[in-house]
Parts: structure tokens; sequence; C-alpha cells
């Protein structure tokens, strides 16, 4: 198809796939003439991967390009795509405090789990008890232990969903199909808890506070 | 103190500052001569949250301007609060399907939660799981049910958390402390629930299928 028609189908600008082409995002699709190019399903495919991790999972270009890559790579084993996926997390600017650092492993050791150092998740939980303790609210980290509790949860409940695919691999199924499943599965599931916490805390508050004002509610 | 001295102990450029003050983020400092102007502690205190909201949440400056006028408004109910700063979510482009935001509203009933039409949560909630069917993976949504066991796990740690705060301020305590704790621990609550998101899969990625590649852990 050319890009006009890719464009449409994709509901990205054709501005846009030049720009994800140059970037290593998205293959070149195939010159057949004088300022024409042919694009195929597998194009409009990649397209549709690439906005939900920019548009849903919130990557930023470069972190998508990275974890791409990694789905790209034939020879990556895909416990390896599943931590190119973890570290596409953003950084943050400052690193976390020593402290901070010391309190989130003492967590994951209470919890039987093993970090290892410079653990890039580490950094990002720490990173949000400095912001607590730099706002003064170090309180906050009183639900430490039970978002911790959740994170069992929920790490079993993603590996189960890839781990199907996983093993389908293993057994000679389409490892590029599962990688896509691994990257998508950890990026989104970010903001799909995100979603689910916030109807529940709703429901929380309700509970214990009674219903929200009048006509706030939407 | 000076914008200069505001600048060193807060680590935010002088620029930044005053693009804070333009747009609402930061009261205006007190003009004490020409060309120079004076900040207090409370400046500092307020640039803290800034960063932490932007830096560590991920909040844009426009909606950290809306998050922290509703911690400014003292006729404003705590639980209101806490619905601006839930709102505070990244809007996606494109709305859900119906089909996907009616997944979400019965997984809800499921586990006794009340929606209202057009909730933000379930529209975000419900942008994932369109984003699983967009790249052909709506098995990922197998992840459902457990999901919502962990968002009520971390909705009532987040209500014991800010409880107690919102418990004191109703009894005559200090309200924008109180708001300032809604907002923190719900912008940032996710952020801390991703880092620990990661180092469980770590972990359950282990368990299952062993200890990762040499090499590739750090």
């Amino acid at each position: 198809m050319r890009i006009s028609e890719l464009s449409d189908r994709s509901g990205v600008s054709a501005a846009s796939i030049k720009y994800y082409a140059r970037e290593g995002l998205l293959p070149a699709g195939e010159r057949t003439g004088y300022n024409q190019t042919d694009y195929s399903e597998a194009h409009l495919e990649r397209l549709r991967l690439i906005r939900s991790l920019i548009d849903v999972g919130g990557l930023t270009v470069a972190a998508t390009a990275r974890v791409l890559s990694a789905v790209d790579d034939p020879g990556l084993p895909l416990q390896e795509v599943m931590g190119v996926a973890q570290s596409a997390l953003p950084q943050r600017i400052a690193p976390p405090t020593a402290d901070s650092v010391r309190r989130v492993e003492e967590l994951a050791a209470a919890h039987g789990w093993c970090t290892h150092h410079g653990d890039p998740a580490v950094r990002a939980a720490a990173a949000v008890l400095d912001a607590y303790a730099a706002v003064g609210r170090d309180d906050l980290a009183a639900v430490l232990p039970a978002y911790a509790r959740a994170a069992d949860l929920v790490a079993e409940a993603d590996l189960d969903a890839v781990g199907a695919s996983v093993d389908a691999a293993r057994a000679g199924g389409d490892r590029e199909a599962t990688a896509q499943t691994v990257v998508i599965g950890t990026v989104l599931g970010d903001q799909l808890l995100a979603g689910l916490r916030r109807i529940a805390q709703q429901n929380v508050a309700s509970r214990r506070y009674g219903p929200p004002p009048e006509g706030t509610s939407s």
C-alpha cells in the first residue's frame, strides 16, 4: 500500500511514519519508483505496536526504539527482552539516596526477592521514597508492605499471561510474537494497574467517607 | 532569600522558577526593590512538591498546575482533591471503544466497585485493553482479575496512609498538608508500584525459568 493508505489505516500521519522509519522503529518500505514506496500489512501492525507503546504506555520514541530493537533481535533470550522492557520506565533525573535504596532492598529481602546492585527497578522505587521525604511525607512509606504484596499478585499474573507464549516459543513457536507479548504486557500493565487502582480508591474512599459531593463525580 | 539561593537549594534553575511562577504553580515572591525579589521557605517547599510531581510522578506542567490549584483551594473537600489528583493521569489521545469500557465496568461490578459514566479511571484501563487488542494480544486481558485484587490491596493501603491525615484535618488539623499528602500519595504511588512490580517480575521469572543469562543482570 502507499504511505497515504498506511496513514489512513493506522491513524498515524505520513510525517510520523517517515520519522519512525528514520529513527529505526519501523522498517523502510520498498521503493517501487520515483518518490513512491510500498508498505505491507507488517508495517501496519508495527505502527500499531509503536503507537500503543508511545500513546498508552507513555514511552518516549527513544525508549520505544530500544524496546523494539530487543524484540527484533532473534538471538536475544526472552528473559532479556523482558529486562529491556522493564528498564523502559522513565529514568529519574537525580539518582536515589543510598538510604532509600537500602529500604527498598530490605523490603525486597523480606519478600524473598533477589535484587542486584544498580537494579533500575529498585532505583525507581527508591526515587519515590526520596520524593515522599523531600515533601516531608515520609509517613507515606507505610504503604510499602501492601504494595509489595500487590506487586507479587501482579507479577504472577504477568508471568502466567506471557508464560504460555514463552513456553510456546521454546517449543518452536513464533519468537517475535512472544517478544511483543512480553513488551506490551510489561509496558502497558502499569497503565492498566493505575486505572484499576483509581477505581478501587474511589470505592474505598466512598465506603470510608461516604459518596463524593454532588455533581463532582462525572 | 534571593532567587539564586532558592535555585541553589532546590536544584531548580532560576528560569524554571520564573516559569512556574508565571504559570501559577508557585506564588510570586515579594518584590523588595528594583529587579529584586524575596522568596521564603514556603517557596522552597512548594518547589520540592512541584519537582516531585513532574520528575518522579511524570505529570505535565499543566496537570501539576491543576493539582496544585486543588491543593490551594481551601473550600474544596479532600475527596475532590483526590479526584483531581486521580484525573492527572495522562489522557490518551483516542477515546476507548465501548466494548473495552464495558469489560472494565463488568470487572468493576464483579469487585463490588461502583463506576460512573465517563470515569477517567475506567477510560484509562479500557484504553489499555484496546491497545492489547490493536496488537492482536487480546489474551493479555487474562491478567484483569489478579490486577483488580492487587488494586484493592493498594487502595486500602492508600486510604490507610492518607486516612490518618484526613481524620486529623477534620479534627481541625492542617488541611493543606493533608491535601498535599493525598496528591503525592496518588500521583507517586503509581511509580512506586511500577518499580516493585518489576522487582517481583524478575523474581517470578527467575523462579520459573532459572536465573537470567550471565552478564545481563546489571
